[in-house]
């Protein structure tokens, strides 16, 4: 437990990529299209889950669930008008390849669609970074479920014990604790830096910039010093 | 000052309506187009500033300003691209005539243009309701400043000391501050409970229909019971 981290897990939308606020609209817009009003601020903090789970949150698991693939399909759609033009968040590919340069395995652990992962890793631009990367068909169920994490742990043969996951969403976060796994929130994704806390996140950063510009200090390299430390959420 | 409330003023952009997401993808596809790569979280937080500061703050006051007139202009017509669709909040329509209905004077104090004033107001079709309607043309300078807020009491003859405002984003808490005008927060234009209390809200609601849902008890009706409440931000 007190050892030298092997690896770090990083989800991508929201957290290594400018995503999420284009997931909201998106889906805003085909639930909308679908004769369902839901506030923009909700859809938001349900981003970051599993697109199953979304829709139990957003509207109810008692719905008539006929259309939800009719509805999945409008948000892909909406959102891949994006996909030419997303961006990297300030110094993502910057982190990717300083994980690395320190000997760390670089895991993006999405579960985006295969055509989504695609767009991301186009954007982000990192690849000779990057170890191994996951997709929705790695996942039986979306985060808050850790299925996706188990799969990133499995299909890069790392430990749970030896690993720390980068996250932007509090369902991120909770993924992570099903695991045992810390997770290190960024509020680059639009959550605050409270809510990432409260969740649980051991440390909480602006954006991959700023969690570069303290690498040496954080949980990413090894879990030793920050695992009895008392006031961990407090760093800027 | 522990007098009963006269009138209550509202800010509209995500507080009556649901365009705080909408204006952030609008700013980024503006700033885009003028080759400025501006994340989208910085983007959501400044919304709620006049534009002639969300400019300063996110692109820095030393910036060429040439063309900043340009990239107003595009900001808007990628904005009322969504004109048709605009959703008002849960119950919004409802709060604003339920204060009338208690012989509150209700006032729209929005720095919005003209032409977007129209569309919000179509969308909250609650014009019975209101008494005094602003509009950017009414302050010299956006958010944080009071200005707004200043030609809101102005035009509609309420007393600083007799109304609360209403608003989504810390930019309403402070330009309420700078008028001691106490500021009820709202986290459905996605800003968090932490970071409206933090600011100075003297409560934070989800949305107009939690507000509606808590009047009675609320500092709508008046500041006796809430100035002297030393837990006034952990309301739910």
């Amino acid at each position: 437990m007190a050892a030298r981290s092997d690896g770090v897990l990083f989800d991508v939308d929201g957290t290594l990529v400018d995503t999420t606020y284009l997931h909201t609209v998106a889906w805003w817009e085909a639930l909308r299209q679908f004769d369902h009003a839901v506030p923009m601020a909700l859809i938001h903090r349900s981003i970051g889950m599993g697109s199953d789970r979304l829709l139990d949150h957003l509207l109810g698991p008692e719905r008539d669930r006929a259309s939800d693939d009719r509805l999945r399909d409008a948000h892909d759609s909406l959102f891949l008008e994006y996909a030419d033009r997303l961006t990297p968040l300030p110094h993502a590919a910057d982190l990717l390849r300083a994980c690395a340069d320190r000997g760390l395995r670089v895991v993006l652990a999405t579960s985006a669609a295969e055509h989504e992962v695609r767009a991301l890793r186009a954007a982000l631009d990192a690849d000779d970074a990057v170890d191994t990367v996951t997709s929705s068909a790695d996942a039986q169920q979306g985060k808050p479920a850790p299925d996706i994490l188990v799969a990133a742990l499995e299909q890069s043969g790392l430990a749970a014990e030896r690993v720390v996951f980068v996250g932007d969403s509090v369902w991120d976060v909770a993924a992570a604790g099903r695991l045992g796994i810390p997770c290190i929130g960024l509020t680059c994704g639009g959550t605050g830096r409270a809510e990432l806390a409260g969740a649980g996140a051991v440390e909480v950063y602006d954006d991959p910039g700023a969690l570069l510009a303290h690498l040496a200090d954080s949980p990413v390299l090894g879990r030793r010093h920050h695992d009895t430390e008392a006031d961990m959420n407090v760093k800027a």
